[in-house]
């Protein structure tokens, strides 16, 4: 009997588990296969860890508190997106420990009414942001499916050091060079756009980028392990804002952050244009915004950065344990960035 | 000035993330210090992988969907449960491969209103189902803790192989002994027990138990690395139910799983006073209920079964493709277990 015409698109309530992992599967970049031993299928897959260490992380997004799937100003977050995210997230904790990023595993959680095509979307856009971020070795080990009225993904990835030491939080030391690799304040700008008034069709094309920075972040995942090479003291993660995750690296380090306010001029004039737009400041994205996910790092005077950092500071000692543990020229930077829980 | 008494709890809105971590990192298993080599607090945690491989699976649990925070019998789920819960159907898919677990990573994602009393006793389930399963070498290497309307835990969980070959599903031959360590159908029981109409205080000791199964399984750690060493052929993990997760096992051999009906009879038997408080047919939580992580496992007929498990029955050719691939005594085994989406 010859199929009806069915417009009612499917949805994960019409599939088994077992149905729809097998539309998933061969969307999953596989990685390099002398890195993924047993890939999906099993109990578990096995991924190898050259060295005798894997470095691991693990980080979630929830709809309506990570991202909306539909925006304010009309935007509607596609499932391409949220899987390039959730893959953008977690190789730059990888990136950010300065490893390399050798698999991942992802649990997605969705409600019923949630189309096949959205899910099918979403393995596309985990394998498009793995490859596009140059992390084509990174293969989707394995996942779990499951519904739940709210639509969530938790991502954990593993990665390889290749024998080398990592570089942690806590290495900074007064005298070292406070240096940026990406981004900072652009997804925060395009969260702004993304919550106003003004549709798609009426922002510019740099505007419309700062929008795609929000939704499809660009980790500058070759700058972790460069900077490892180069010496790095410290690295960390820019997720949460310059001032609150640098404040983190300072807290870890023992020292004071003391940020340049003409570089902050600098990474502030691509908003600028933005930020005349919605009528507020660009430096308040600058220093509070997260989620471009650049890469802070603390290199030794003497070495020359790597190349994608610029410098944006200095690392001072700490005198006190109760002073501002990041300034701006000397002054306590009060603008803070985002956390989940304090109001 | 003298705190004022304050009866409220405290809520996880009350505090922010990193004083809710300062929380719970104290209550987290450590593992053995030479195999977390650093562990929470940076962009990602360092884990040993001593023979060069790392297994690794993730599962999620969400509420009202793989647990009810209130069950209809009265029971209230504590965060002590769904801890031990996550971390037992993790370390159950590691011994499933015939691993061993060396860490696992935690996202946690809560209501607002969630009391930090209650993210504190998750905090000490997982630690406590760890040590409790005889897993204490297993480190809680790191973790994430966002916010959502619905309460809902990732685990990620890595392993090692000791240098040994891992057990998969695939590998069952016609004449295998066909065995199971641990129990099939206490946490379905369990499940049925919470959702009637019987309050707990008027269950028996062993009806109790039931339920302490469905909230906290504790599935037979030690027979998945015991069976790897007595030559077991397949190996996995009883999460759907004994046919539905038969039937994978069957399906990744070629074979077909003939369920012995005395054996079977054998299982039933502890369950039969709760099945008749609630008028059911035990043998339907023995063939469809998971949970209990229960772990399936096919051995050479020469082959004297490790302690802990029993023989349930014998693999088979398959003759074509179409047949059923799980028999009892010969006949299609036509209940089936749990599935996540089909209804």
């Amino acid at each position: 009997m010859p199929d009806i015409v069915n417009t009612t698109p499917l949805t994960v309530a019409d599939l088994s588990e077992s149905q729809l992992l097998q539309r998933i599967f061969p969307r999953l970049n596989a990685g390099d296969a002398n890195v993924l031993l047993l890939g999906p299928g099993d109990d578990a897959a096995i991924v190898a860890a050259p060295d005798g260490r894997t470095v691991i992380s693990i980080d979630t997004q929830v709809a309506d508190q990570d991202f909306r799937l539909q925006w304010n100003n009309g935007y509607r977050t596609t499932g391409y997106d949220v899987g390039w995210k959730a893959a953008a997230q977690n190789l730059s904790d990888i990136n950010a420990m300065g490893a390399r990023a050798t698999s991942l595993v992802v649990s997605l959680t969705v409600p019923p009414e949630t189309t096949v095509g959205w899910v099918e979307d979403f393995a596309d856009g985990i394998s498009a942001g793995i490859s596009g971020l140059g992390a084509g070795g990174c293969a989707v080990a394995g996942g779990d499916l499951g519904r739940g009225r709210e639509l969530s993904v938790s991502v954990a990835i593993l990665g390889s050091l290749d024998g080398r030491a990592p570089v942690l939080r806590s290495g900074a030391r007064p005298g070292d060079t406070l240096a940026l690799a990406g981004t900072v304040g652009h997804a925060a700008a395009g969260l702004a756009l993304l919550e106003s008034e003004v549709p798609v069709d009426r922002l510019t094309r740099e505007q419309r980028a700062l929008l795609d920075t929000q939704c499809r972040p660009r980790p500058p995942l070759a700058a972790g392990p460069s900077a490892r090479d180069a010496g790095a003291t410290a690295l960390m993660d820019i997720s949460d804002g310059l001032v609150r995750d640098g404040g983190r690296l300072a807290d870890a380090s023992g020292a004071v952050l003391d940020l340049d306010p003409a570089a902050l001029k600098q990474l502030a004039a691509p908003l600028q244009d933005a930020a005349a737009l919605l009528g507020t400041d660009p430096l308040d994205w600058v220093l509070g915004g997260g989620e471009d996910h650049g890469l802070l790092a603390a290199f030794p005077a003497d070495v020359q950065l790597p190349p994608g950092f610029t410098a944006i500071g200095s690392v001072k000692a700490r005198a006190t344990n109760d002073g501002p543990a990041v300034t701006i020229a000397g002054k306590p930077a009060d603008t803070v960035g985002w956390d989940h829980f304090a109001d």
